[in-house]
């Protein structure tokens, strides 16, 4: 058996990890854990610490970890067919069954579903969607996509264009052309603080709709957009929101894509976010919770309106020139089918509709008249504490100080997993769906704890 | 039990699928097979049809497909640990073992691995690495990326742009702005049939520098190729290539990405095709082979020359802002771990090496005098059958008499799969590595029969 030691070392060696320090993992002087197992909420390293994942991985293990129903799903799949390709028609029952389930779950009129792998290439499939569809409609100019500051939707080159955030830009020559970014609707980092929510909103709705009348409606093709803003702080959207900006796109024939990679399949009590919110997409991206994450899955779900256009258009062109290698992964499929049943079975939206504000609710009792809370936010099971540096103020810590990592570091010695956010003073929480009340509980607790050794 | 009626039926009606005239697929003119289950080289559909797939997958299935080998290692590691990310460090027994056994076959120097999901992600990461890296060298202006026209990348917006066939371009407004397409290195379609290899090969290397000289060494980042063209048409690179434009690229300090996810891990009957070809890649492209398609798996293989200036590059400016969520999935890398260790101890490396030669050799013998062959080639276990429509000649056929998909069907019919490649009037064979004689001559034999079908 291999030692830990001999791990670290091939794994300062030859590991190229994600959204790492390169040079300081490289030198042994930020290691990671090497995780061992997870069940439920918690996950167990090889050194033996026992955590409770607050995080739920990235966002996306929303069933809990450990269910042997998917792993035999999983490997059920594996012995009988591990991989045939989705090209020219072709598919397994898994993945037929899963498209059906998707469909089923999904919004009325979405009603196809293209696999990926992850969210990434799903948004990079949705852009590609768009403009073939609009090349196919005659309006060749109609090409530029709006996204938002602090939206995410990914990492690649145009995925991490659509994101808002520049540590995803910085160095990388992003974004690229034809993405414009519209306001954050971010009410606790307004620009004007004397804004009501109903102002704010306004606000927003008069920034799109400026921003559509000076690039021309006739060059825009889409308006990207999470429900609930995720990485860029876990902000619900200001009341009024979808309502103001879904208007607004209808009017100039904009297509909506709905990033639902983190709200998709129950994040915030119901299945999609969009009906939640009165969104009425042309186009959803799922992935995360579309599999739990027990393998790489991800799709785009395409309306009937958009399909008839796309399909006009391959009737007229030939085959779509777009496909992965891995699109509809047998494993990723069989993987999907089983989390979904799991889903309903153990009634996790409903528990993430039940717990989910509780946890919220506690956060709020335990931690609301601390001195430098800034707000405390959330929908279905999606948390998020905002500090300040100056009590009354919104004013953020300076980041060579490094507060949230410490207050996420102090909970990690408590053995709690939350995450400090990009780009701002936030401690972010997103559990599996399976949370229970003890759970979230110690959660509190232990953030409580955690704030309180690094600000007092 | 779901009938075949039953799944036909959700197929067309939700399954968006990649790569297929959606309309006809919908309309259910144009149905593929729905895979049950398959073993070594043949699949069985779900209606009992069993097939040898001379394709393997999508040139994928390398180890053969049905191996209980890798079925219960991604079993195991799916009950025990299905997803923990991978982000800041963290890892995974098994990722770090594929991390250190793929570095361990890779070419000298080349030490650390990303892992992604899939060829195309993997190349959207090394061209992101690339423009970083001369951003941390200060050189802005140096970030032009040339492909080869023909050279086969991906299909997402920057790799579909690198992709060398129109295509993957058509109605998506591709290629992206700084991707340039040099002289595809095919010296059976050649522009000047007067010149000789050699003449063609220097041709290849003039045009190049003519290339570089026009648009400044200044501004170009990049040179991406396949060692050995595939969906392009399977084409070999003529005598001296490599050696030719090695040194061009050398002079000029632009970096080499070796594009191996289909030669990587035994298909040329070498562990990686660039040593085979005397290339000098900084970046090596990796996936189908890595884990032959048992999971979703890829990876960007880094030289150490680059990786310091990366590392660098985070030392000075932070945490590498690119991740995805499924980097180094626990599942894919098993499967890795498992695959690799099947590759070495069934000998499949070397199988590749005996039977690929024989079965384009056998084709040679079966079809080399036919009247309409254009020419047969191939490398290691990968085989092209280029026709022509007038004896003598290197005219191709009309496109709409479909005489090469013709060829393909009329094959599948006798039970073989073999492909239509694109663009061109070839049929293309990439078997998985553990093909027989005996089902080499299985192949030849019935392409022959559908040939003489076909073409008389």
């Amino acid at each position: 058996m291999l030692t830990n030691d001999q791990l670290s070392r091939w794994d300062q060696d030859h590991f190229f990890h994600p959204s790492t320090a390169l040079g300081a993992h490289a030198r042994g002087e930020a290691p990671g854990m090497i995780i061992k197992t997870a069940e439920g909420c918690h996950i167990t390293d090889r050194n033996g610490n026992r955590m409770l994942d607050a995080f739920a991985g990235l966002y996306c293990v929303n069933i809990g970890y450990g269910r042997q129903e998917v792993a035999e799903a999983i490997a059920a799949q594996a012995r009988e067919l591990a991989y045939y390709h989705s090209y020219v028609g072709n598919g397994t029952e898994a993945s037929i069954t899963l498209a059906k389930m998707v469909t089923d779950r999904a919004p009325d009129g979405m009603n196809r579903v293209y696999f990926g792998q992850g969210g990434s290439d799903a948004n990079e499939t949705n852009i590609k969607l768009v403009w073939y569809y609009n090349n196919i409609l005659g309006r060749p100019e109609k090409k530029k996509i709006i996204s938002r500051w602090r939206g995410y939707h990914g990492s690649g080159l145009m995925s991490g264009s659509l994101t808002g955030l520049s540590l995803f830009h910085k160095k990388f020559d992003l974004p690229l052309d034809k993405v414009l970014h519209s306001t954050a609707p971010y009410f606790f980092q307004r620009e004007n603080v004397a804004q009501t929510e109903q102002e704010f909103t306004a606000q927003c709705a008069a920034d799109l709709e400026e921003m559509i009348a000076r690039e021309g409606a006739d060059t825009i093709a889409a308006f990207i957009a999470e429900p609930v803003i995720g990485t860029g702080g876990i902000v619900p959207p200001p009341e009024g929101y979808w309502e103001a900006i879904g208007a607004i796109l209808k009017k100039h024939d904009i297509l909506l894509i709905a990033d639902e990679v983190i709200t998709g399949f129950g994040r915030l009590g119901t299945m999609f976010g969009s009906p939640f919110y009165g969104m009425d997409p042309d186009i959803i991206t799922i992935a995360k919770g579309l599999t739990s994450a027990y393998a790489p899955l991800s799709g785009s779900v395409v309306h009937d309106r958009v399909f008839e256009v796309l399909a006009r258009g391959t009737d007229e062109n030939g085959p779509l020139g777009h496909g992965w290698t891995y699109s509809a992964h047998p494993i990723g499929a069989a993987a999907g089918v089983a989390n979904l049943k799991l889903l309903d079975s153990l009634g996790l939206v409903d528990n993430a509709a039940d717990v989910g504000p509780y946890l919220t609710a506690q956060m709020r009792a335990a931690l609301g008249e601390h001195p430098h809370l800034g707000e405390i936010r959330g929908v279905g099971m999606l948390t998020a504490l905002e500090l300040v540096a100056k009590p009354g103020t919104r004013e953020g810590f300076d980041p060579a100080a490094k507060v949230v990592p410490q207050i996420a570091a102090a909970m990690a010695r408590r053995g709690v997993i939350a995450r400090a956010m990009p780009q701002a003073d936030i401690v972010g929480f997103s559990p599996p769906l399976c949370l229970t009340r003890a759970e979230a509980d110690t959660i509190v607790g232990v953030t409580a704890e955690a704030v309180a050794e690094v600000l007092g």
